[in-house]
């Protein structure tokens, strides 16, 4: 008997997870026109659940900040959830650009000597400084990203005199080094936040950051531009595309 | 004076956050032989700070559930993360296959009649079935995600017969429809685990969890599999490439 009713409350917690992905992307791709979502009976009927399975759903939403739900007005989207280009190397005002303007604000700035495991990333000599920079960034006025940056000391110190609150360093980076940026390399995790980084953020301590180191090269190959970056999983994705085949291999045999 | 011990402390925490995120890129990729870091008075010297910086750094990473600390044992690393490829599209076993032996659980296999968003992405008539697969995939025996697949019927039903424990869906649709798989369209994001996913997963409550929603089609570009995965963020990494040009576009004017 006290097993069945495990098994029931599995299967309703299982079923609200599966309503939650599908209104998840809906609210993520813009589906509920001026931010509204239908309410519970009709969810119900749409997903074809009962209503205690749609209002679970929902709760998970509120939890990740996604919706807010009040008596009287019902279910809105809580705040938009910005898409980060994964097809091609671009700034975060770049890839933003669609969505508002990006505000950075300076935390530091300054010349370092930097850890070992930086100078070998970058392809430095021990001993040689570097500029490391961090920043908070914001679109629209909320906190989106906290970016910790680690530049070539010649491409990096001329960025002392520009505009960093106005503009992205890639755009700044390929004027002072007279070419475009090439590669990067990167890697994608999901942290909770630590209580400073929370702060910094505007979220609540072990809030889900997206997390991504990546090393950046000039277009003749050089490393130049060693980032990492915590962006608010409540205020962004990631998106791209990918392919079966590499565009030098065959297709199927 | 207690603003300036406000800011004493901020630049601890941003110097063990530099400190934290250096170190987890060493474990990530193996840095550190056999597991071991080195001790705090070593990794003071190497990082040019003071050990309680270094013990904070260390805390953040044990807190993330990367590093492990025991009094006379130091630090070591508690579990691999591991890398899953972004470059190209393939499934768990295969990008993982270097790493170990990929099993999956079914835990729920079933025809249903879809909601609409899920018969919307797959370009289904409404009222068409499709095939919902529920999965929790492990690698050596620890849990890496939980997977929720929604599969076109014809190329989906066929799956009943076969060893879904062992194989991938990839190499298992492939051989069903004759032909190989094309692209696929992925969004990631961080979430904070709900506790039903945290128990599956066997990770605590609100753990951040990379999540992936991904539309993959076959070469002819019909869509035909749709599926939200949570990774566990102590466990995966993803890995890619970006390029600042497109191959098409002409690099710089």
């Amino acid at each position: 008997m006290e097993r069945m009713a495990l098994d029931d409350r599995r299967r309703r917690a299982d079923r609200a997870r599966q309503v939650a992905d599908l209104l998840r992307r809906q609210i993520i791709h813009g589906g509920f026109p001026g931010g509204q979502l239908p309410l519970e009976a009709a969810l119900a009927r749409e997903f074809d659940t009962s209503r205690n399975t749609v209002r679970q759903a929902l709760d998970l939403l509120r939890e990740e900040g996604l919706v807010e739900r009040c008596p009287g007005v019902g279910t809105t989207v809580a705040a938009e959830k910005y898409p980060h280009g994964l097809h091609r190397l671009l700034g975060l005002a770049e890839t933003l650009h669609e969505h508002g303007r990006v505000v950075n604000q300076v935390r530091t700035m300054t010349l370092i000597e930097p850890p070992a495991p930086v100078s070998h990333r970058l392809g430095l000599a021990p001993g040689e400084q570097v500029v490391y920079l961090e920043r908070l960034r914001s679109l629209n006025g909320l906190p989106l990203s906290l970016d910790l940056t680690y530049l070539v000391r010649d491409v990096g110190e001329p960025l002392f005199d520009e505009d960093l609150a106005g503009n992205d360093i890639f755009v700044l980076l390929e004027t002072i080094a007279g070419q475009p940026l090439g590669t990067a390399e990167l890697t994608l995790e999901a942290v909770n936040a630590d209580p400073h980084t929370a702060a910094a953020l505007g979220t609540p301590r072990g809030a889900a950051l997206l997390m991504v180191e990546r090393l950046t090269h000039l277009a003749d190959g050089r490393p130049v531009d060693l980032e990492f970056i915590r962006f608010r999983g409540d205020r962004l994705t990631m998106r791209g595309h990918l392919r079966r085949t590499e565009k030098e291999e065959q297709a199927w045999p």
